[in-house]
């Protein structure tokens, strides 16, 4: 049964036939489009569609709680955590390393603007190299936590803001892959499926998995529909999950404004800030496992 | 001539038949006394003494400067760098590493109470392994910040309040020494000569040096004259440097309340917050090098 | 019905003879115990008690919620409202604010150390010249943004560790009694009965109102038990409005070492930031109006 | 001698036969052009100029020290003091405070994003109500600390950023018009001539005062040159003296673009963040009493 394990080597170059299979691995053949139609039928072999599911965690701030980390937990292979930038505090991050570990979840750095109060949503007018010490210094905390705490971080995850900025702006995606690059252990950067972030670690040469989102409607460009449209959300689970089975099924994204489109992604973004998002997460792990898709982290623990 | 190589491994023991070999082990008896007169006799050879200047730099904070770090990284070999703790930021961090770089100088986490406004001089009660968590984090933000900038840390130095508080209190030094012995990469431990964390790295197996201060007189305990008292400071660099002389010749500290003790050191901390401070390091230095002491980082760079 | 009304200025002194007027004057020696039996017997009239209540809120921080506010609100009389030290910012004050001015809650400011990873529990060594700037800040911040809301603030009643200190410490008592004195508009203090702060303020001629804990156990010497005994806290809400009620009837407090004590006492303490304290709350207020205490501000709105 | 009085109502229409009168009334049209030669001829009288030289000050950041508070307060007419959000803290306020009152130096709040590492100097994406509470908040903390030291802070001036986003959006201005607007005293706006700011002011018929910049160069809109291009900044001290005299007889602005043109102004903003800025600031003073210029505040003390 197929498991994720750690990344092969950037050197170890694919050749891949078919646009969307050659975005969809990240250095392997079969991540370029790991569930497709066309591959299974070409290998005369049955496939057993794998995914990730990954949550933002760690997102107290001293005595202040945030989430429900400890059900998510339950839910999720992979939990980004917050560092200390926008969220997260050196105990907070030990606490929820712990959590994370007992339960056997991937661990990664969730680096964001420094700004508290604003829970990183708000751009703050930074320059790239300053964005790239930013999250070294994040990242760096949060390893150095981990290791105090016996755990290992295996990837880097922008947060909020600086993700978005990240999809559109190149010079920003590459401060934060140099940032990643330059730590020592291999980490890997998380990013939105088809962003300036995913082409820039690849450029690098840096571990890269791809992420998308259950409960967003997509535009063929492969972007989200922006929250301010009335169909940005997909709010019934049922319909999250079935969407997310063709996806795995197919390899294609409904969109609205056109037809489906390939998307790689080997994690699924699940959000955990509400009792109702919480629930939302329960009901797609649950349709995922009940139709046979194996959850597992993209990277090994 | 000797110049401090990359610390030994604890389970090492080096029997040293020269002065820079013995103060090669961190953990060696020897340590008490490095150039002590009855090491030369029995050898027959004259011993190069051999010391390190340590400042705490980087202490800036956004657009805030503080001291004049660039004077200080001409003097000093060892440079403790903020953590954005009680002071420094990412920026600052990476600057102060790269000036710490161009010239030589070994890097140093200077993990403090996340207190700015106190600037880390204020005792924050936190337990233990609060302290260990922060510490960390701290740590490893500067850590990951070097990595990206190409230079190595080699050594933690806790400030201000935490460093007194980790001179007294067991548990505090214990949690302390973890929070570096977690790390990667033999990271080691500058303790204030005497101490409790010295004692608490040693036990630990954690590479320890230990440091004195040129310009504060001693009490028989070995431990600082407190500063509400008219004799804690030496402020004459002429005196600073002759005690400093005197020690590194005899292994011996002048106290104010008995005869001279032994003390253990392997760097001398001085001062850069003023432009007084500057100028007395400079003294210091040139007084040193004037009697031939050799000026060189106790960790390789 | 007794309804207390504003502050009646120090120098008008009140003989009282119905039981809102000595309720009135903070400085007058009947506040010590201001439903004595001995009154209604001398006045041949018969008290309706009257009695605050107060609460911590508004203690979010900025995405960060805390505590259930608008439940509190539709209990207690009185609200203590964060002002961006120990929790707060000017839109968690801002809605704190305009959420008591719908309900009739009067409205003090509660200032605490700025330290909001540790909530303002934690002793910051501060010296009392500091905590008055730091009081008169916050302070002034509430009144600030309460102005805008067209809120006034009444009173000012200290958070947490600088609460504690200043019950004990006559200087730092004096240093928060000045910053409060500074201010225009006879803004008063509220202390915990019988402490350094309550004795300053009225020194001071600077309105003071007393609480007293409904949950919390006495000494005879009128302090709490420490919360480290097993016997500090009361856990039964219908011990809790038992004692109260007793209290209010005899002015006297049972204490866990002796005889009950007289206590002065214009409001009660509630604590809101748990379900179960919510619950504690509803019931206090439930027997107290069961009994015909009047629920009312010691302060007017 | 034509000293600035306390504002006068706005309804109270001044027609002005002296030159202080006219500055008096910053509602009045003759505001545009206050020392214009017409005025002289047709009141057949000298008017001896008038003008305030206001600073920013108070930017020191609790141990870090920033400019040259001191030297500063000995040559401006009025401070606009840090409230603790881009810089500043109680303890910093008290000090520039009292400074600013031992040298009869008018005093103003001066608000600015709660961004210590940026100084104030990013936009930090914030609603117009937020951007109000945080000026009310700033503006409030000042106050109360002013009144501990016996101090009336007589207007407010944003900072920064935010002083930029206001001088071309309404509504941020009028959100922070909002906010000084009702605070009690008749607190004043001293708002960058020509901005919405100071639009918004004048119909919300708050007090309002306008300041140009000696060292920046302008563009025939009435705003300044953009930093980014050559000619933005007059590094001559006697060119930036030359041309502030000029502007006082004439009411009449240079250009880059075109012919001078008309702007209000009761005040000059100078610099003091650097030894330079000091020495600019000392020069223009010296020109400006050597033609016999009173500088006086532009609000009493």
């Amino acid at each position: 049964m197929p498991i994720f394990g750690r990344l092969a080597p950037v050197s170890q170059r694919i050749t891949g036939d078919s646009g969307q299979m050659i975005r969809g691995d990240a250095h392997d053949i079969a991540w370029r489009a790991p569930y497709a139609a066309a591959d299974r039928i070409r290998k005369g072999q049955p496939v057993m569609p794998c995914i990730d599911l990954n949550s933002d965690l760690g997102e107290g701030f001293g005595p202040w709680a945030m989430g429900a980390d400890a059900a998510m937990l339950d839910l999720v292979t992979s939990a980004n955590i917050a560092c200390g930038g926008h969220a997260g505090d050196p105990d907070t991050m030990r606490t929820t390393l712990a959590l994370a570990a007992a339960r056997g979840v991937s661990v990664g750095a969730h680096p964001g603007y420094a700004d508290p109060l604003g829970i990183g949503r708000r751009v703050i007018p930074m320059e790239p190299a300053a964005i790239a010490n930013m999250v070294a210094a994040q990242t760096g905390a949060l390893i150095a936590v981990a290791a105090l705490a016996g755990v290992r971080v295996g990837y880097v995850k922008p947060h909020g803001a600086l993700a978005n900025l990240a999809a559109d702006r190149r010079d920003v995606a590459e401060a934060i892959v140099a940032a990643v690059a330059a730590q020592p252990g291999g980490l890997a950067v998380l990013a939105i499926s088809g962003t300036e972030l995913e082409e820039a670690a690849r450029s690098a040469g840096v571990p890269v998995f791809s992420e998308i989102f259950a409960d967003r409607a997509y535009l063929s460009t492969g972007r989200l529909v922006p929250r301010s449209r009335p169909d940005a959300m997909i709010h019934s689970a049922e319909t999250a999950a079935a969407r997310l089975l063709d996806f795995l099924d197919s390899g294609l994204m409904p969109v609205v404004d056109g037809p489906p489109i390939p998307l790689a992604a080997q994690s699924v973004c699940i959000h955990g800030d509400s009792p109702e998002a919480v629930e939302m997460a329960r009901l797609l792990r649950a349709a995922l496992t009940a139709r046979g898709v194996t959850l597992a982290p993209f990277i090994g623990v």
